[in-house]
């Protein structure tokens, strides 16, 4: 055995990241012990912090460090509107836009029966209970426009037309900016499904 | 702000690993604190115990957990021929062809002025005064072959010859298996340069 056995538990420890394989594993590895130790011990406490502090919103499943996320929690956001996604990012990248005032709602991840992903995972049974309160008015269903995004899309949508709540996709088209030569088949596809009267 | 401090703090970590940018630092983020808590935990304990037990081998400065490496600690190598590598994993990759019962020096990089690495942070005090010892004959330059790496190799080869130890560098060549149609250029030069007498 060439190398110490605590170097190799923490190449191994690496690997379980996403997107890291062995030769990755092993150069972030030497990396932290050659150059930057300090970066190593701050990264173990990150972990162990986050671990332990970072739980999920009561409400909407995003990650939070208390019973409701900042945006649940603000009384300055609508929420008669909620917006359905996949994941924490795509809430971030859709703050970001600074479009949207009203509330989201977390699935993290989408309907994948063959994974063991069903609707108890995605927590469809908190986001019946927050159509039952009578607040939500329209549903907008932002997950992605994969066969699952789709799928996760059509059945909730069924769900909040069974609480008389509106649902709503977001629009698939040409991005903006885009130029139409350079656009795949299917968003073009979509864009002209989707087309707007100007009259 | 979006997500809790100690999520934040955590993705900040993760992009101080190599090849860590901030879509992936998030990623690697949410994965770990969405569907593998376990991992973290690990990967936190991998980290401290690495950072406290794993040190340098006092002679060839390897990744050790004791005051010498299992090679420089073993009596079946010889310690009369010393190769001298930049990194741990050269030491890895030179070991699994199994064609090599010598012992290593690790110079942990290459001179770089630049960066501000020079003798002395690649350990040249270190392998002087195991030159002087007189038990090493001869010493293989095995750092890479770019310009930093030649530099590097040449002025070691120096240093050996003032001890009266014999310098030798590892063959470049064409890689065996490798058709020389696509082979680039440099090693091709390196290849007939080389060339071996059959006569």
């Amino acid at each position: 055995m060439l190398y110490p056995p605590s170097l190799i538990d923490l190449i191994e420890a690496l690997r379980r990241l996403p997107g890291v394989g062995p030769k990755s594993a092993q150069r972030m590895a030497f990396h932290l012990l050659e150059k930057d130790r300090e970066a190593a011990g701050g990264l173990a406490q990150a972990l162990q912090r986050a671990v332990q502090s970072v739980g999920r919103c009561q409400r909407c499943r995003m990650f939070a460090d208390a019973q409701l996320c900042p945006i649940c929690s603000s009384s300055s956001r609508d929420p008669s509107t909620l917006c359905i996604v996949e994941s924490p990012a795509d809430v971030a990248a859709i703050e970001q836009s600074g479009s949207y005032r009203g509330c989201y709602f977390v699935l993290m991840g989408h309907l994948s029966p063959l994974d063991g992903i069903g609707p108890q995972q995605l927590g469809f049974e908190q986001l019946e209970s927050l159509f039952a309160e009578g607040v939500v008015q329209e549903a907008i269903l932002a997950t992605n426009t994969t066969v699952e995004g789709e799928a996760t899309a059509h059945v909730i949508a069924e769900i909040a037309v069974r609480h008389r709540i509106k649902p709503s996709r977001i629009a698939h088209g040409v991005p903006v900016g885009g130029e139409l030569e350079y656009v795949d088949g299917g968003t073009l596809a979509h864009a002209l499904a989707g087309r707007q009267s100007l009259g």
